[in-house]
């Protein structure tokens, strides 16, 4: 039995997040990723204020979807015109869903200084509009905007206006703290006397400018509310919605209240992860349940208990979300986090092992140069390997050089010449690329395929740049991370050098030689 | 009147983050910060775990500060030997501060599965420990670990911990959601029921596995609590502890409960930025009330509303905390954003003129391309004076050559030729450099010194990469970030390409451009 419907407007308010711009094939791509995933309702665009949302509706008709309802969103007509003139609303219409979202203002501020109307035509224009749409047929979600606002400075006329929402036949009221203002308390008893009052789905809306998003969503389900509006990764505008990446774990877990399938919540990590790719917007290491730290361990005595018990330091099992524990090496971590991936390479070491110290002292030697094995766990075993002194270079770079011309000929701008060496054997070759790094990645590779045609498997599949010192402007020293895959395997390596092309190039050849020592 | 005390852990738990590590000066730094700003607690490290640690402590001494006190951090004895010979806690005395902070164990399934220990033995430890700090004349705090947990299984145990600590003189006890997976209403009860039986400053750390942290904080405050833990940014082991950067104006501004002076709420923003600075840690862009969306507007009609009257969208004055409203530019943003630093440029032009759509139009262009100029208004300005028509570039670039030798010659790997033309005049010249960017921004300075001096005044304070579309790996596109400043006014360009090289250099002739435009 489900007992709260899970309202996702990642689409929608998610889409007014500072940086993220979704095309209309990204958007079908998250209403089928959320639809997959188990989400109830997906409020999906505003038709009327975006000509991509109208071309976005028009094609999500034809899609089937499992479970979810998609929802087009739009406000309530304007002041002083008839419902039925009111261009916007009736896109509503026209974006042929069966579900539409109504936003109407709650708070008496917001009717006469931002709408600059009255109040009792501010009632007519929600009153009117969710009538206009029940009377075509749809099923009518009112979002009560600012209603805690409205409701903390003018408790009378806010409830007026969910009862003219209700009169005119609302299927649910959602309850909004627009602003992102309200506290715990105050949301659990003001949406307790809506919950009390009215017959209908009561939902919540929250946003995270007191970075209480998450607690008060909850609260308002202490309080009876049964319709939960978030955002995956809480995306949103300014701090961002309630994080329903946080929210359904929370409640699914943590109070028993069921919001998707429990093994739909072993994708919730990649559903988070694919989001964000999508949205081109870098995952928040430190979000709860699915980040990369959440499950986390550093500290030498935290790694310790939660080796002896994960209960000591864990909320929940990681694989509940797909997401995995993560044993830090540093400074304060310990043997404890890194003898697991020794073992990998030699399964005879233990941690009491001299090799064990003289791989944990080289480690911080690395990590004092700006290295950091947690994202580059290739670079890590073939780091051990060398300390071990199992390591074999597959080749031996003799020189290269890379050269960037602007202006740029037949729109290539960079070529890389290398010389290498394999068993004695020399071999010179050179490529073209977009960019210094590109040429320099397609030149190795070729030199290389003459003796070992296996690098012809393997392609790079994500690059990162990070300034680790950005004061010294330019001749900062940058931390770049390579990801590269066989198809069967993904591996991860990493360089550090005041030269992003040096940099690169130490990454590179870990990435190179990884494949071809078979870690 | 002060009603709470702030207690910052930045330097001890905010150490713990993944991919934090400070130096001892920046703990001194950092000491220094939060002690101007009003911090009332500094727990600043754990001496005997951390022979960094017992560096800082020793300097420390020395240092006078105005408001702070400093607290070394340390555990109970262990198990079965007298106090007296626990070198962890002797090294507490050692420290030299007033204020010891002990924390123990208050889950008895952490004193049996992770202590393995005896219950008795547990309390004991407590005892013994808070008692010998006592009769050394320190004030202690007693951390209740696991606090929360330990009483929802077995509250009388729970319970008896904190009794002991009181007992043997503890000054303050805090209660510690060490999982951090705890509820509002429970964090609120339980509080409630400790700060009723006990007649000592009652404390409350909370992490932020749940996303939770800030709210749970609040809660306790609610309840009574008036010691509040937290770090600055919630930097934290896995998803981080609570932040004080939203706690703080959260109780200032929306409770009336005094944590600093306000005058001091000013530089909140600065703060939080300076202390990720040192961390080296990016800043959270959507954090609550300093993140820099914080105050950010995208949607048309927010941006409309805002301008009509801040308190419609915004839940406290930016300036109060130091920061700023953003009105975003983007498809959804329309004419009010963008009109003010139009003004900038030209101050006759009006939202209505021709010359703003064409504005907009070539803003929507560049933003398909990768260019986001919220971070780089430097750009922006040069862009409205080119479609003005009012754009004079001081220079024209003839060719550029940069060449990456490896292996390098003298510890110099890159090295930049280029010419450039000024009146029909032609310049060129060359450099070396740390990596390529830095030896072609050497050189194109060098070139244009003998025709503009001035720009010798300038210099570059940051340069940041973006990798776009990590997908193309090393092909993908790059934003590059370059801040100029010249010691009166800073300012920030951007440039985006395939190539790094190419996105550079665009970012540094707008940065020259800038300068020597004098906008």
């Amino acid at each position: 039995m489900k007992n709260v419907v899970i309202y996702d407007s990642t689409l929608r308010d998610g889409a007014q997040s500072q940086g993220i711009s979704f095309t209309v094939a990204d958007k079908i791509k998250i209403v089928e990723l959320l639809d997959e995933f188990g989400i109830d309702y997906i409020e999906a665009g505003n038709p009327g204020s975006n000509p991509k949302d109208m071309e976005f509706f028009e094609i999500i008709k034809s899609k089937k979807l499992k479970n979810a309802k998609v929802i087009a969103f739009g406000s309530t007509r304007r002041a002083n015109i008839p419902v039925e003139s009111d261009n916007n609303v009736n896109s509503l219409l026209h974006a042929g869903t069966d579900h539409v979202a109504v936003f109407g203002k709650s708070w008496d501020f917001h009717v006469s200084e931002i709408l600059r109307t009255t109040l009792d035509e501010n009632l007519n224009m929600i009153f009117d509009t969710i009538k206009y749409l029940k009377n075509h047929g749809k099923e009518v979600v009112f979002d009560a905007e600012h209603f805690f606002d409205g409701f903390l400075e003018n408790s009378e006329y806010a409830l007026k206006t969910l009862e003219v929402a209700y009169d005119a036949g609302a299927d649910s009221i959602c309850l909004c703290d627009t602003k992102g203002g309200m506290f715990p308390l105050d949301i659990f008893n003001i949406t307790k006397k809506v919950v009390e009052k009215f017959n209908c789905e009561i939902g919540i809306h929250t946003h995270n400018d007191n970075g209480m998003a998450v607690a008060n969503a909850i609260m308002a389900v202490e309080a009876g509310a049964t319709q939960i509006q978030g955002t995956i990764n809480g995306y949103g505008e300014r701090c961002g919605n309630a994080n329903l990446c946080t929210i359904i774990p929370n409640l699914q877990f943590k109070k028993g209240i069921k919001c998707v399938e429990d093994d739909k919540m072993r994708e919730l990590t990649v559903l988070s992860r694919r989001v964000s790719e999508i949205a081109n917007a870098a995952p928040d290491e430190r979000a709860p349940y699915v980040g990369r730290n959440a499950f986390a361990h550093k500290a030498g005595m935290h790694s310790d208990a939660v080796c002896k018990n994960t209960r000591s330091y864990e909320i929940i099992d990681p694989e509940l979300v797909g997401n995995e524990r993560v044993l830090l090496l540093s400074e304060v971590a310990g043997r404890s986090a890194i003898i697991g991936i020794i073992n990998e390479v030699d399964p005879t070491i233990n941690r009491e092992s001299e090799k064990t110290k003289q791989i944990l002292e080289k480690l911080k030697e690395m990590e004092f140069k700006g290295y950091k094995y947690e994202g580059a766990e290739g670079s890590l075993k073939l780091l051990i390997q060398k300390v071990l002194g199992m390591y074999k270079p597959s080749f031996k770079l003799i020189e290269f050089k890379v050269i960037v011309n602007e202006p740029s000929v037949d729109d290539v701008n960079s070529s890389a010449l290398i010389k290498i060496e394999v068993d004695g054997q020399e071999e010179i070759t050179a490529a073209e690329g977009d960019g210094p790094v590109n040429a320099l990645d397609k030149a190795v590779r070729k030199a290389l395929e003459r003796f070992y045609p296996e690098v012809k498997e393997m392609k790079l599949t994500d690059y990162k740049v990070r300034v680790l010192d950005s004061n010294s402007a330019t001749a900062a020293k940058v931390r770049v991370i390579i990801e590269s895959s066989d198809g069967n395997e993904v591996w991860s390596t990493i360089g550090v050098s005041t030269d992003i092309i040096d940099a690169s190039w130490i990454a590179l050849v870990d990435s190179i030689e990884y494949k071809l020592n078979k870690i």
